[in-house]
């Protein structure tokens, strides 16, 4: 490996763990926006994700032209493609994020209908999992990998129960559709936030290890 | 490029069309069985995907060999490096696929309601916006490409309608609110799937302009 090459590679480490700073703060912004209902800060999220977008090409180019440039092979080959990968997944969460900060905005419309707190623990849990995920890739770490693969069953059935609640509150409260029909809008963003770590998570693990560890545990 | 290289390319240009002509296909039944309420084809198709995911594997294994072997440059590395980008969107597109099918199942359960006029038109846009992604992949047609782009909009518009049309019926309708929300999530996942079409022909621009175009209508 050149001292070129590692100082690209460095420098587009640096570029995908300031974006990963980026949409991890954003989603805790945006999950405290929903906890309080504060549409100003729900406002301020919905517009920086068009810096995370902007971020996400710019990180795509960099990978492109180390890989023509200099071509890499074994692990340096595969740390450049997780990149890529793990790129999309964190512009993906972004939007998400942008989803949540959205409805929020229009939740504020109902003050006096509670987030169930099946809502608030699903929150929880799908921002540990970003986080972890993103610590499994600062320190390259498959032990915490592998923890944030087995943290997505739980929110899947944390949506799944969020989901059989909204159900039967909209029958018999079927006037307050609207505010159900957003706190299912949510659950369902926060389900897909986790299916992005989970990604990332297992492209940490291709890229330490070498195999692609997806669709095992169908 | 070497003959050696090339016959790769070619193993791995046939894999992803094969993909891609498995993953219409068991979209286009998807549709069927939804139409026609067809319980068994719908059980079809949600067994085929695992089949779809062990194809993901298998090209993206491809892939990154012939990335380390060849190390190509120019259209070359682009090709490959889109290659990766689309396995991907058209294994999620096969995972929405069988969301559907799932859901279709359960809608056989209430055989006496209609599927919204609505809902069937989203889901011709989005089956021909599957198809003219994957065309404009084989045949590297940058028109078309730009065609499923636009015709994105049409689907996001359909959505909302759906969500619009949904929201209404179940406020006169309480007692049919499981009926509503599987055509909500139908529409959902056929929004989806009209993204990673979008996702596919934004690539395939990239393929050949060598540009990222994505994000620039937003």
């Amino acid at each position: 490996m050149t001292l070129h090459f590692q100082r690209e590679v460095d420098k587009l480490k640096r570029m995908i763990l300031n974006e990963a700073a980026m949409v991890e703060n954003g989603l805790q912004k945006a999950l405290k926006a929903l906890r309080e209902r504060d549409e100003e800060l729900a406002l301020e999220i919905k517009k920086s994700d068009s810096e995370i977008d902007a971020m996400e090409i710019e990180i795509e180019e960099e990978a492109l032209k180390i890989l023509a440039l200099h071509q890499p092979v074994a692990i340096d080959l595969r740390f450049i493609i997780s990149v890529i990968k793990i790129n999309s997944d964190l512009e993906r969460i972004g939007d998400l994020t942008a989803n949540i900060a959205a409805r929020t905005i229009d939740l504020v419309k109902f003050p006096r209908l509670p987030i169930p707190e099946n809502l608030s623990r699903m929150a929880e849990v799908a921002l540990v999992m970003v986080k972890e995920s993103l610590d499994s890739l600062v320190n390259l770490d498959v032990e915490l990998a592998l923890k944030v693969c087995d943290d997505d069953e739980k929110v899947d059935d944390l949506h799944k129960e969020t989901f059989a609640l909204v159900r039967n509150k909209v029958k018999v409260e079927p006037e307050n559709i609207d505010f159900f029909l957003m706190i299912m809008g949510i659950s369902r963003y926060l389900e897909r936030i986790a299916d992005h770590s989970t990604n990332i998570a297992e492209d940490v693990m291709y890229m330490v290890e070498g195999k692609i560890s997806r669709h095992q545990q169908n």
